[in-house]
């Protein structure tokens, strides 16, 4: 299963029409990115977004307290950077309340997908650097993990 | 009890010393209120924030998935506004996951403490109206709920 | 004349009623402060925002370009805090571009008014630390500047 | 030219690393999108974003009142489709205040250039619409205009 990352939705988040507003996609796929990398060998500091590709497929409507999940996995491995799938999913619950928890659950059709390149960074040097070999195990573990 | 709403802490909230952003105070404040006015029989939609006082008591670092807790109740109904105090809690759960599920679950010091006036509003006439009998006695429920 | 600072209104500052956003108040008061301050003595980086009080005075509708300016002067100067003013007003331009750069242009009322404490914190000791007199001499400067 | 778009960056657009947040980039492209399709005859509201892709080529540090310059615009016209360029510039101007309205001043390398693909909607019938003549003449008036 792709790694899967829960959103409160902000009321400010929302635009005049009422749609949660484009930019915002990134500020869901980067946290969800930041929580996914906080368990990984290189940890969230030294890996940096290089690239991002976002498709907008439909509006996102706030309700007080609405949930949207982000799920990740990876596509690609280089010797430095990583394609990076994270699209982001309205949880349709029956009763309102969203059991992300639960993995097996049936997510909506995607309000966005992104397609992502990460580098992986070393911030004393200022430039890239391969990924150790624990790295790209880790990396491994999250491919072909496409998301349902 | 008071109300209380959970706040996931975003990457983006924080600012370049660390700490969370003064301005997203007024965001997690916001948001509290919404899901509270929600259930109320006012709705959120009628109800507007004429002021707000904050007091920032200490700093907030961000923490992956990090989690802030909105306690929400009642100080004061007048004839067509109220006063609300809001009141921002960390969460020192022992694994770092709190359940604030668990009305009973005890809070650090709040962070920031906050006093607002809101004001019950007629969006049609542009211009505030009473609270009716049935709004007055709902939002009695939520006084003296000093929290904890 | 008090401090003037041009804030350029965002299409994701506003919300579903098409009004600029509560919590943005504080971020366009804090960009404000932080230009103001960053010409003292003692820098925008060793003065905290330890209180603020807002009152909104009437509702921002966004226009693509918009334009709003911060006020701001010193109300009271303490030991190592000080009462620090912060109006923001629109602009009625009558060609809809104005030219703050211009002191003497009237400016429409406020559209919300907000009262701040700061206090000059030294973040190597992490408490805070009494003005300077070079520093009270600037804060001084800035007295006595009521809005116009 | 391209279309010109100044933007003031925010202290709290900046992250804890003292970047500029990934995710404000889009938001600097959506409000000179806005100011650009404001003079348009489909106007700001008719016209949606349904894809964009973003490389960040270099990180922007935040200095008080920093300016930045979106340089817009249209790269293919299709029946109801648009492809619009969108590169993000430092400006490094000798005396820290740039003068953009100069159109003839040299920018830096742009630190995000973004490729865009824009939809002509029709809100009421909820579906894309193809452009009309006039629009199309008004897009091609802004092809051809890479930046510098």
């Amino acid at each position: 299963m792709p790694h899967r990352f829960d959103v409160i939705v902000r009321w400010s988040d929302e635009d005049r029409l009422g749609h949660v507003n484009n930019a915002r996609y990134l500020t869901f796929t980067e946290d969800a990115r930041l929580v996914w990398l906080a368990d990984s060998p290189a940890g969230s500091g030294g890996v940096i977004l290089a690239r991002t590709e976002v498709d907008f497929r439909s509006q996102v409507h706030f309700a007080a307290g609405g949930r949207l999940v982000v799920q990740t996995w990876v596509t690609a491995i280089g010797r430095s950077s990583a394609g990076l799938r994270q699209d982001i999913h309205r949880v349709d619950a029956p009763d309102g309340v969203a059991t992300t928890a639960d993995p097996a659950q049936v997510l909506a059709d995607p309000v966005a997908t992104t397609a992502n390149v990460l580098v992986c960074y070393d911030y004393r040097n200022q430039r890239s650097r391969p990924w150790t070999e624990e790295e790209r195990a880790w990396l491994r573990t999250w491919m072909d993990q496409e998301g349902g």
